[in-house]
């Protein structure tokens, strides 16, 4: 079963909370027992999961940004202004994989499920949720 | 099809590896063909997958240490002391996904599966392995 | 369904585009509804998705080379000389998953599939392809 969903980030860099739309769709799924594959095909942007307490989701963002600074001299950016955020898309991945277990996805206390968004701002980021299983 | 694991950690930073307990788990769920997910509940702990060599395995930890510091200062040290294991599972990742074929776990000679703990010790850590397939 | 790719490198780090062979090999599936499972059994390679883009493609290898530097006095390099490839791989990962919809494997328009070898030149790098689904 797929679903697509659609976000909008005002940032360049930002991570979007769709961890409760993600759990809505598992429920409505009818799935009890599979896997749900959380995929942004967008590469400049990434799926992670942690917690969602405002100091941390700063954190996360300077850390990426101090790992893959904007604007370094990349290749990229000769064509492009977005090369950090296509490098860290391809070293954090695009995607996670969480399991489906009665009916319910799975994540612990504080994983909760965000778009890091490091292109923005974007008025159409989307989202494809999977969940397969039976 | 799944089965909890529960290991406890003694560091602050440690792989413990869970090869053995993942593979017999896939042995004994009888799926043949299908994939099998590590999945680790945990915000400050991730999934890896490498070679066990101890030389190695002090050198995994001492890059995670050297890119993503403890107490460098981060906004959620504030109100908990463990920004850097958040940080680094979000970017790592919490789960791993592998391939069972033919009854088995599918990996590399040189690929054990470890949970990374960043923020121990910790007396329960769990790891939740999900067989799915047929 | 497993389909095994087998691919050479001819330096030390290199990306290999797999997309079509990855696309071929779903839509010979047969799968209409599942996920795709990139697979490399190599502790010193890694599977991205991104741009192919000539000067995207060296940024990429740069920042891996920054991050995590060949022969920067690691412990693993006493018995070998490629802790760098090791560790980057178990950060980044030796996977990635695709949705499968309506027989196709599911990227973004700027999402090509790469082996990223760490450790070259191999003359013979091993990716195993599994689609599973219905």
């Amino acid at each position: 079963m797929f679903h697509e969903l659609e976000v909008s980030s005002k940032k360049r860099f930002e991570l979007i909370d769709i961890t409760y739309e993600v759990e809505r769709i598992v429920r409505e799924s009818g799935v009890r027992e599979g896997i749900c594959l959380v995929y942004a095909p967008h590469a400049t942007a990434a799926v992670v999961a942690n917690e969602h307490e405002a100091g941390l989701v700063q954190d996360i963002i300077e850390k990426v940004r101090e790992l893959v600074p904007p604007g370094a001299g990349y290749l990229h950016d000769r064509i492009d202004d977005n090369a950090h955020a296509h490098i860290a898309s391809a070293i954090i991945g695009s995607a996670r994989t969480f399991p489906v277990r009665d009916g319910r996805l799975v994540r612990g206390t504080w994983q909760n499920i965000f778009l890091l968004e490091m292109d923005g701002p974007r008025s159409r980021r989307r989202i494809l949720v999977e969940v397969l299983g039976a």
